[in-house]
């Protein structure tokens, strides 16, 4: 077995067998197989696909290239969730405190973001104290103690996919559905949930842009999540616009608390809804009532000790950036546009995100969003407040907004969708 | 300008701008654009290709990496050539001290051989004292002195070649008709020569199986080298069985020692005088006979002081392998298969060639054919001689040309084709 021969089948347009598949995987991890053929096999498989044979092998293969983690200990029925990615989604903050509060335990593994998605522990972190990185031993404690966990995933689970994921971004290969697929469920299998709810954003603030690319990868990961015991389903939900009000760190925990505290915008009390119902029903526990602990604070109560048992003050002020700067409407009539990927890219620019992997990020910079589209504005009025610390970012900021903010004539009747499109599982 | 945006727009079917193209070439020679991001984007070059505007410019980029070399002091008009390789490929051994003999200078610059084709500097070095590496002031001696050199490309010559040709051969990008013609021109425009003759090999033993391909290969060559001031045309030639009858280090430079004493294979003799006439014509000189020169010692005269001059002594005898072990034939009848790809394999199985760019090759070993497709041959007759300094190796060697060698029924018609099968430019 050689990484060239594997390269050659994919390229070729053939199918790899699962010795091939087992052997480049392991050799990958161990660095016998150089990151340059890995990304060769990697844009191989972007262009030429990989079958559903393929992509589950592919994802056991990334399983067993690490440790897997056990909660059958907890007294719970484990739900977990997870969202692709998009602007303004910081659906995770108020949904594990809500789904603990309701019976389930929660043990969330999140990500920091690359790019003009943000990233949960990137959101937390704004939070005096917080800490996203956690033993196993410690983590096992929070998610005994309080019933849910938000914290950075460990080295030891599917390390092939640590390397891969990283390699994967900086030569061009992450839009491929084989391999988006492959990357979530080997972390979310190996984790050791019980049931998972998938929340695929489709939308120009997503990685899939069109419901057809959205519903495959949902499919995939549901089948696969399945094939491996893990009771799956995915929601398909919108990404033309930002979720809520906010985007940016800090900007999205002060929101989330909004949510937890019985507020906020509605856009974002309905997919937490929605998703704790799925993972409530995919846990075993459908007659629980996340709406009853949202309004009785029960959610609120578990946030609090959650960001306590790691560290953090719920009740310290949140970072304030040091430069604001409002957009207002230039003319009068219906928002018909505020494009999910164009605020994602001027947050990210006003230092919200990171551009490599080892930069820091702004706590405080970020995007409040004044209207939302299907609003009626009279011009002059704010539609966007920017926030950053590095005002001498603002121009570009505000060059990527351009042509993202569209308002309609008066008499435009425009009313925005539901946020969950489409179920799948 | 970035990498990802680069390999996007190629992953995405896009044509690469010059801007993109010369940033490239140019980062990547520096350092800043990583392996693992070339690898990726010529992964997307081989499956969506490049077209002509950007192949061109490619080549350009690749020479200006670098320095070029100037043979304008010399008196005589200079031509050089190139072939894609095959098996039993030892025409530039002959071929260059020929067409000194006939008047222009040749400044042969060549590789190593790599998989199961051999490499020009690698039959040579077979010869005792022979020295590949010159510098560029010592070639440009023996080339004013004798008339011809072959010796290997100085560091300066399109550096990002070398570096991306190392590259492609480990992730499985090399059989790339924008790649393999952009790499050749590259070396061959910076070397400075003032015409060229591509000697493109079509069949099992060579990159191009199809005539289709091979033309293309061909077509695309003459356009660069022609577009960059360098008189090229092509030959079209089978590489569908081998090359004379012998595949290995030391007895090809015997077989070319035969030719150039008036003796050798037909088929040898006949590329050799076809090649010498082609490039004595583009380099102005079409009144030479190459002919006459290889019949009346002249050629055998050049080529004993180009060996001389490079250190080696053309009188040493060639080394022996310490095991040979002969093939005979099955049955009686007319010889229809030889198969180049199968016997170049046997002979690099044997150790005439290297699986790694830093393995060493054994000078010895390699294979005598006894008979050509077309021959008759009786049952129990030597077909093939296999020589070898690891005898353990022979079973390998022998698995490889389980099915490549073909005897007819005893009534077959077959009569072998002509070497060169088209011309280019």
């Amino acid at each position: 077995m050689d990484a060239i021969s594997v390269i050659r089948t994919k390229r070729d347009r053939g199918e790899l067998t699962p010795d091939q598949i087992d052997w480049v995987i392991d050799a990958y991890t161990r660095g016998e197989v150089a990151h340059e053929q890995m990304s060769s096999l990697a844009m191989a498989i972007f262009l030429n696909g990989m079958n559903r044979t393929e992509i589950a092998r592919w994802t056991a293969a990334m399983i067993a290239s690490g440790e897997r983690m056990d909660f059958s200990s907890l007294p719970r029925p484990t739900a977990d969730k997870h969202s692709t990615g998009g602007v303004g989604d910081k659906i995770t903050l108020p949904l594990a405190p809500l789904v603990a509060a309701c019976g389930a335990a929660v043990p969330q593994l999140s990500g920091r973001g690359l790019g003009h998605t943000g990233g949960t522990l990137d959101k937390l972190e704004s939070i005096p104290g917080w800490r996203a990185h956690l033993s196993n031993a410690e983590m096992l404690d929070v998610l005994r103690d309080v019933g849910s966990v938000i914290c950075a995933a460990g080295d030891g689970l599917a390390p092939a996919d640590k390397k891969l994921y990283a390699l994967r971004d900086v030569t061009g290969t992450v839009e491929s559905i084989p391999l988006i697929a492959s990357s979530i469920m080997s972390k979310k299998i190996a984790e050791g949930t019980g049931s998972l709810v998938l929340d695929v954003k489709v939308g120009s603030g997503a990685f899939m842009k069109h419901l057809d690319d959205a519903r495959e990868l949902a499919s995939t990961m549901v089948e696969l999540g399945t094939d491996h015991g893990v009771r799956t389903v995915a929601l398909l939900t919108d990404m033309a616009t930002p979720l809520g009000r906010t985007a940016g760190n800090a900007l999205e925990v002060r929101e989330s608390v909004e949510v937890l505290a019985g507020g906020g915008p509605q856009d974002v009390i309905d997919l937490t809804l929605a998703l704790a119902r799925e993972m409530l029903d995919a846990a075993g526990l459908p007659d629980a009532d996340p709406a009853k602990a949202l309004a009785d604070g029960s959610a609120m109560d578990h946030w609090r000790r959650m960001i306590t048992a790691q560290g953090g003050d719920p009740d310290a002020p949140l970072p304030v950036a040091r430069e604001q700067h409002t957009v207002t409407a230039a003319g009068t009539g219906t928002l018909t546009t505020l494009d999910a990927y164009a605020v994602g890219l001027a947050a990210w620019r006003l230092g919200a995100g990171r551009a490599r992997k080892e930069d820091p990020v702004q706590a405080a910079a970020g995007i409040e969003l004044h209207a939302k589209p299907g609003d009626r504005v009279t011009a002059g009025q704010p539609l966007l407040t920017l926030h950053t610390d590095t005002p001498e970012k603002l121009p570009y900021a505000l060059e990527a907004l351009d042509g993202g903010v569209l308002i309609g004539a008066p008499d435009t009747t425009f009313t925005a969708g539901p946020v969950v499109l489409e179920r799948i599982g």
